[in-house]
């Protein structure tokens, strides 16, 4: 077996096939071949083209089958009605990958779906795998392969990116190549045919060269698996992600250019979450941590120390220290602030931040930087600087460039100014010091690599809870609902359901008659809540079905009549099939909901009822299956949760049997494929051992064959 | 009259004394005459030097008494215990200004502090106004005058700032050179011994060639008198912020820098809004907003426009046009779309954001951006642009630079990538449309330019609102309290302080026995509240004091009784004066807390009681005085707030009067600087038309002399 993952093939083939190549310079197959042959690809490159028997100096054949011998991969720059051919060519010719720049296809609307399809099944057949199409290709700079059309070939070094914007991708060469940050692997996806992220972090975990993946997403379409392959990676390297089309506008960007339906933000914000992906929100971002996370060592803590030459901008970047969770001012060692005082000026400011003074030379830096990355209290140092002439400037810069070389804690720099700086700031692109336009910008620089190492660190999550119950009970509960054409349950559907995996739900039964009704009530012990009973009665409320608080033998009569009399005359046709008694629960009013997202499955919502809800939007969100973990922060993660822990007095509530509940009413959804939706609403939670209970439950199902 | 305002003499004198100026290259002395003579000071320079005849050509002073005739402005370069003898000298010359550049004063402590007030003093026997000390010092462009130790002269145009930190003058000096931006005024105002940012924005909003005003600022001393001055600008110019010292790290590292005590954010925060200043966070935008508003024209409103020729780049600026609030993608006109449909190819997507493909060259971007401009749907419009090779980008900045000059509507580039870009970067420096790294910086700035275009076409506030009260009665009281020794008042002091100024209280009265008790009960009509009347006892609910909800003649003589005895028991030796009788009046739980602060006076702030204050701090913060819109809109900004205005089904609060008693109390602690706090909590408030009720007040008085 020559291949041990299966994206090998497309990493480190052997033999590549440039199809459509060309001798024409700009055209896409010119640029490949180019490429390839400038990267230093090892291997036999195969141009083909109908008419030229040469393309850039080596051997063309007219067609795939053309070529001698066995091929690796194929690359495709051919029209996208040619490409089913050069698939099935390159399949018979034993390649194993292939690349298809090509666009055209799922992007321009329903023909070009239809021939994804048929290029899909050709690929299938030869066991072949696929990026694009619609793409800019990949670069290995390890293996020497740059089978792009970019303009340039990136230089070896430790990011991956992985991007479906073609164009995203060429402003980050551009933009790595200006500020000396290399690449192991560049991967544009494209229209995500077959290869999608999920595989290619599950290749890139392993791939020693990539010290960090960075993703420019605009839409996942395998969910579980893109989480799945990203929790394998995320815990030994940073795993970024700027996902576009956040905002309703930016969605309908998006699908206008790639055809691609973005899901709801808060999904995949816990989606990135359950990942361990870490979120950028901006393309400033993006490229600033690409800097910080390949060119430094990683922080061992959030300890910042601060040197500055302007009073003004120490401030600034302590307030910005402040906004970063991660991060805080270090408090020197004696050792530190007694060399500080001892070398720097009277009227300078020892302590954290630093101030050098606006006459400061390379001299005041120096010791002062120095003395930080000595100190056991600092874990990273940010070095600012206002105008004191280009000359110096470029000097101070230099010393720092220098000793980027040879790090053992970050260091950032933030030069502050314009025409003086230029020099200084050239001469940092060119190292491994990333410097930045703002004290703001570098120190959340910081803060990023201060969250990952944290993150790192963390404990491994617990196994998933796993939750048992009357699988067969439920199934057919479903398959009943679903033989009758319905998608909703009733209440008392929905009741059993939630039993037949221990869910607390109130005591309930029918009555067919006044009596009974009575009988029931006096069982379960008053008070007590008639509903209509009916699965064809969805607002029982505004219908008059609905009597709450019954505390007497009387009021269950009376009432009993007063709903079967209100709903027969409002809804004549309604099978009513008695009244629901229910007992009578107390406790806060919670809400858990559970909805199946088309990418990621079951996502969880967990929030208080009413206003805080409603008003205040004040939810927490995961990803199901959930660990002990996930559950307790997503109770503890809402900004009311100190209403439950026990505040202003009140005794905590049961939060014990919420996390029993929320774990419950989760593996149901997980179990059960069919359940679109399951929201509890309301949970009533009582005090700490009082319990909590499902007191309704909505259950959307959807069709088996959806 | 020479002077129309008290700073001409500051920003257009006639002739200068230069005082420690000198010869010798890079002292402070050498340049600040070097820089009056390169920035073509029209007037005569007076040079003083105790021992050279002649400064850098001009014929020097031993000391200004020498200097003959008069001098209008004294800048002082020597060392801080001369300037006593330097600003006395100058006042007998004529002086009515003085720049004090020299350090060594307030910053360096108590004797710098003594030394300040010795310098006022005699400035102000003078009638002389001073910039500093602990400064750069200031520009005046239209005056030709350069009175810093910059290092450079900076260009004319329609920025003036005001900075206290000198480091961040330098910084933006430098910058501002880069790009392109230039200066009406440049002023640094140091340890702000007399002219402060008040005086400055006075000067300024009618100062015809200042285009907008920008503050670097860590501390405000007269809070008022700077709302006051930023209010009558800001209606017509921009005046933008950036406050540093915003948390407490940054505070703490203001204070060591400058000697300030930062005042809270969120007061700050509430003197920006009523003063119309538009706050920036980030120095980032300090310098993306001085450009912006400097160079571009306003936009009518916030319809934006995106071309782009990089698909990914559209999402993310759609989404950040998205987090603009004052922002939205703009819907292109019938023509528009014609004309994009007809000359575009077809693949490009025509619909904003405009696509017009990786393969534009010029005439692409040329006719979708005039196609924008000619579009009256579209207000402003964000060029992106990823790299399509140096040349090209060039040729297109150079375009849009050009269109630059004769912009009817704000343009805004974003060059995303590396050394292709430079070339573009650079010519975009040099013109008046700015460019960004990133689309959302860009959109963000468009963001700023709508917000303050909305403000200014907000109609004028109203009056604050005015509210009589019986101030004769309430100033008794205090000064009863204060006679005393006393700084709290008791409940009963309070109640009647806010009977004084109509504040509705609940009926209340003292009982002495328990048929006395019984008796104001029956009158007020049940149900009641009783508390211990005293003002020796602060927690009557811990001491047992408290009764409520009594709704019989027997449950108020039991705890009449019962409260007598407990708190006896518990404090023997407080002083009793029986029981208080509260109607007891039902409402929800509100909050109303003022506070008067050092710089800005009386602070209101508003909440829902209990949770929503104390757990989600969901609360609004104004600067007395209110107008009733400030009123309202403290109300309405809490995000508890639809619980007032009748969610879920229940009747809206009654707003009117909650207003009123917002107005009241307010009033009280305007009228009575002696009100140290005023915190109405509960105040109670009714459904419409039931009213509000200030069921209890914790008012706290400061010593008269304070």
């Amino acid at each position: 077996m020559r291949w041990t993952h299966t994206l090998d093939p497309l990493f480190t083939p052997a033999s590549i096939a440039v199809v459509g190549a060309s001798n024409k310079e700009g055209k896409v197959g010119y640029l490949v071949v180019r490429n390839l042959i400038a990267s230093g690809f090892s291997g036999p490159i195969y141009p083909v083209n109908r008419k030229d028997p040469e393309v850039q100096g080596l051997k063309a054949y007219p067609s795939v089958a053309d070529i001698p011998g066995t091929i690796d991969m194929a690359v495709s720059c051919v029209p996208a009605r040619f490409v089913p051919s050069v698939i099935e060519e390159a399949g018979e010719k034993g390649a194993r990958s292939g690349v298809i720049i090509t666009a055209g296809f799922s992007e321009v609307g329903k023909d070009g779906k239809d021939l994804e399809r048929e290029v899909e099944d050709i690929a299938d057949r030869y066991g072949m795998r696929l990026l694009g199409p619609n793409c800019l290709g990949l670069v290995n700079t390890q293996h020497h392969m740059n089978a792009t059309f970019a303009s340039r070939t990136p230089r070896e070094g430790g990011l991956a990116i992985i991007s479906q914007s073609g164009a995203v991708c060429v402003s980050v060469l551009d933009w790595a190549e200006q500020n000396r940050v290399g690449f192991s692997k560049f991967i544009s996806v494209g229209n995500k045919l077959d290869i999608e992220e999920a595989d290619l972090i599950d290749y890139l975990k392993d791939d020693d060269p990539t010290r960090m993946v960075m993703m420019y997403i605009e839409h996942i379409r395998s969910g579980r698996e893109f989480i799945e392959a990203a929790r394998g990676a995320t815990r030994t390297k940073p795993v970024l992600a700027l996902k576009a089309g956040r905002t309703k506008a930016g969605a309908k960007a998006a699908s206008s250019h790639t055809g691609a339906i973005a899901g709801a933000d808060s999904v995949y914000e816990a989606a990135f979450r359950k990942a361990g992906i870490m979120r950028v929100r901006r393309l400033t971002e993006f490229f600033d941590f690409a800097k910080a996370f390949t060119q430094l060592p990683l922080p061992r803590g959030g300890s910042v120390a601060i040197v500055s030459n302007a009073g003004g901008f120490a401030v600034v970047s302590s307030d910005a220290v402040a906004d970063e969770p991660e991060l805080r001012m270090a408090s020197f060692t004696r050792d530190t602030l007694d060399l500080l005082s001892e070398r720097l000026p009277a009227e300078a400011n020892i302590y954290n931040p630093v101030d050098v003074l606006g006459d400061a030379r390379l001299e005041r830096y120096q010791l002062s930087i120095e003395a930080m990355l000595a100190d056991d209290n600092v874990d990273s140092v940010v070095v600012i600087m206002a105008p004191v002439g280009a000359t110096m400037v470029a000097s101070i810069a230099q010393w720092i460039a220098d000793l980027g070389e040879t790090l053992e804690k970050p260091v950032v720099t933030c030069l502050m100014g314009g025409a003086d700086m230029e020099a200084g700031i050239r001469i940092l692109r060119e190292s491994r010091v990333p410097n930045f336009d703002s004290p703001e910008r570098a120190i959340q620089t910081l803060g990023g690599l201060a969250r990952f190492v944290k993150q790192a660190a963390s404990p491994e999550p617990g196994p998933p809870v796993l939750m048992m119950g009357d699988r067969d009970a439920v199934q057919n509960a479903i398959d009943d609902v679903l033989s009758q054409g319905r998608l909703s349950m009733s209440e008392d559907e929905g009741y059993e359901l939630l039993r037949a995996y221990d869910v607390p739900v109130p005591p309930t039964a029918v009555a067919k008659d006044a009596d009974e009704a009575v009988a029931i009530a006096r069982e379960m012990g008053y008070p007590v809540v008639l509903k209509v009973a009916s699965s064809e009665i969805a607002h029982k409320s505004d219908m008059g079905g609905i009597a709450v608080g019954m505390d007497s033998d009387g009021s269950v009569r009376d009432n009993f009549h007063y709903i079967m009399r209100t709903v027969r005359q409002r809804m004549p046709r309604a099978r009513i099939d008695g009244v629901t008694i229910h007992k009578m629960v107390k406790g806060r009013e919670i809400i858990v909901g559970i909805n199946r997202n088309d990418t990621f499955g079951p996502v969880v919502t967990f929030g208080l009822g009413g206003i805080f809800v409603e008003i205040l939007k004040d939810v927490s969100t995961r990803i199901a299956p959930l660990t002990r973990q996930d559950i307790r922060s997503m109770i503890t993660e809402i900004k009311s949760f100190p209403i439950l822990a026990g505040a202003r007095g009140q005794r905590p509530a049961d939060l014990d049997a919420l996390e029993d509940l929320i774990a419950r009413v989760t593996q149901i959804a997980i179990d059960f494929p069919q359940v679109q939706e399951l929201e509890v609403n309301p949970l009533l939670l009582g005090e700490e051992g009082e319990g909590a209970w499902a007191v309704d439950a909505l259950i959307t199902l959807r069709g088996s064959d959806e």
